[in-house]
């Protein structure tokens, strides 16, 4: 957001410019205009009781296309008794079925794509959260999420999988059931590309994981760490798009998300609740978007990526403009962010 | 927005993947459950009466910064009397003084910003839109944007100036009065690059210019267009991101918007104007973002680059998840919108 105000303000120093060292993107941190959480107008993503109509509530398994994947501790399948449940979208962007053509149309390029669209119902209870569920239930889901990359990609013809999560109306939730999606694609999306192709320059140059330069940086310097345990550190970008952005890195060098251990993904569940819940804390249950940010499937283990998970609050009012330029506003300091998340006594 | 349901829906048939010429960006263009203007829930951009604290009224000229440009009829500068206004945000996010220092801090890079943030105030009338002035005035506006171009340009530090409206709350807007923002920047953002670097590699193939083939197909096609005139057409893009993707382009290619002459500007006012007033109509004046797509300033004529104006209506709940991984899903097929626009009855 970039303000326009016409009243008097505070004066504002030299202007902060910082580089993104994986994309190369500029972000200008306006450091003297120093947003606090307080300081933000947002929506409160607060369940309402379940509705009769909820298709993602126990009791409910008929109003959705049958389970991909349930993991219950008692029931037949498509009947209550789970706690984590995969299943089809039943409005799916892509589908399975069919076959790729590429042609052209002049000078475009179409392709009927193949692909699949899952949901991953991350509890029955519809009044829940990530922030709020167990810290083992919220691995499950992890460990839901490591099964269905795992035989999704099976299907050579899925060169992407796309895992996300839109928490709250103002983040793009359409169902307020706590839910994550996942598409699978038959393309490598443009921004996860780009992404690959900057850390690989990083690695050409230096012969290091650019993602593993920034832990050890971040872990030293301490000011934008939030939270760190044995297999993960939880940072506050240097270059930061929006305010109280942070990223759960894993410490250990790995491509691929669905190449972690047992022992790591309980503890991404650890550390996952606990960031929640100080950003739950913080910014009074505000909305968010968390994608995972893994490398494609059909490649083998890169040594110039490292897989992460970046979840971004949405306090500012949208950010139609920025988005669609690449350039940034972010008004509240990471190093600001950071250590409000870090000191919240829970 | 990627909708979730659970209810029972039409059969989807064969899914649109479309790939964007310039950039390269893969969209999924959901035909068979395309949406028209009726079927989107939007905030709708109703001016309210004008307060006192409107800083960009007539006669509240003392509550902005002094104006760096004024097109008038009467009065001292500075006073009422004029009827297009330029003054500096008085909060800006980069700032003229100073010089621009790069330093390294570990692996990351920053550097201490120079640039301008201006305001146009497009109009004194505080409930009037770019919609419903008269063409003429729409054109002084785009005068007034050419000459703080050229101005500004002169500053050689200044490599980039970023043109861009956010019409509406949900768009972004913090002030309803009517105005645009002039960003300028030492450096050229991400998405720009990106831009200048597709369509150059699209001319190192073809020796043409990507937007130039796009004009001749689509004006013979005919299907994605929306409105000729004798310097512009208007044309729903084929991979258009968003329902109601509109892209404004010159029908002679030049690659620097302040280039353009009288003739031309005074052709841009029309069109713009009647553009808006298509989409307020057929949109009910939902809330927008238009971004100026133009050269880097201090750079020579290009012949792979072709100025335009990219105007990205807000109809879809929030995107923040197909921004940040640059995977976008659109339910209204680009030659739907056009064929709405066009045939519409003004």
């Amino acid at each position: 957001m970039l303000t326009v105000a016409g009243s008097a303000g505070p004066e504002m120093s030299v202007p902060d410019l910082r580089k993104d060292p994986i994309t190369g993107r500029w972000v200008i941190v306006a450091s003297d205009r120093a947003l606090r959480p307080s300081d933000f107008t947002r929506q409160h993503v607060i369940p309402a009781p379940a509705t009769k109509l909820c298709p993602f509530c126990a009791g409910h398994e008929s109003r959705t296309p049958p389970e991909v994947l349930a993991y219950r501790n008692s029931g037949a399948p498509n009947e209550p008794g789970w706690h984590v449940r995969v299943v089809p979208n039943k409005f799916p962007a892509l589908r399975v079925e069919g076959e790729i053509q590429r042609r052209g149309e002049g000078l475009y390029d179409r392709m009927t794509g193949i692909g699949a669209h899952e949901i991953i119902v991350e509890t029955p209870d519809h009044a829940a959260s990530l922030a709020t569920l167990p810290a083992r239930h919220v691995a499950d889901v992890f460990f839901a999420i490591r099964d269905r990359i795992l035989d999704l990609r099976r299907d050579m013809r899925l060169r992407y999988i796309l895992l996300f999560k839109n928490h709250g109306v103002a983040a793009g939730a359409t169902i307020e059931h706590p839910h994550s999606q996942l598409i699978a694609l038959p393309v490598v999306p443009k921004r996860v590309q780009e992404e690959l192709d900057g850390a690989h320059r990083y690695f050409q140059f230096r012969e290091r994981c650019v993602f593993c330069d920034i832990l050890e940086q971040e872990l030293q310097d301490h000011r934008r760490v939030v939270l760190e345990t044995n297999h993960f550190a939880v940072i506050a970008p240097f270059a930061s798009r929006f305010p109280f952005e942070v990223w759960v890195m894993p410490r250990r060098h790995d491509s691929h998300f669905e190449r972690l251990d047992a022992s790591g993904i309980q503890d991404l569940g650890h550390v996952l609740t606990e960031v929640l819940q100080r950003m739950d804390r913080a910014l009074e249950h505000a909305p968010y978007n968390a994608i995972l940010h893994t490398a494609p499937v059909q490649d083998g283990p890169m040594t110039h990526f490292h897989w992460h998970i970046e979840i971004m609050p949405k306090l500012t009012k949208v950010a139609g403009f920025e988005w669609g330029s690449g350039f940034y506003l972010n008004p509240t300091p990471p190093e600001d962010a950071a250590k409000f998340l870090r000191e919240l006594v829970l």
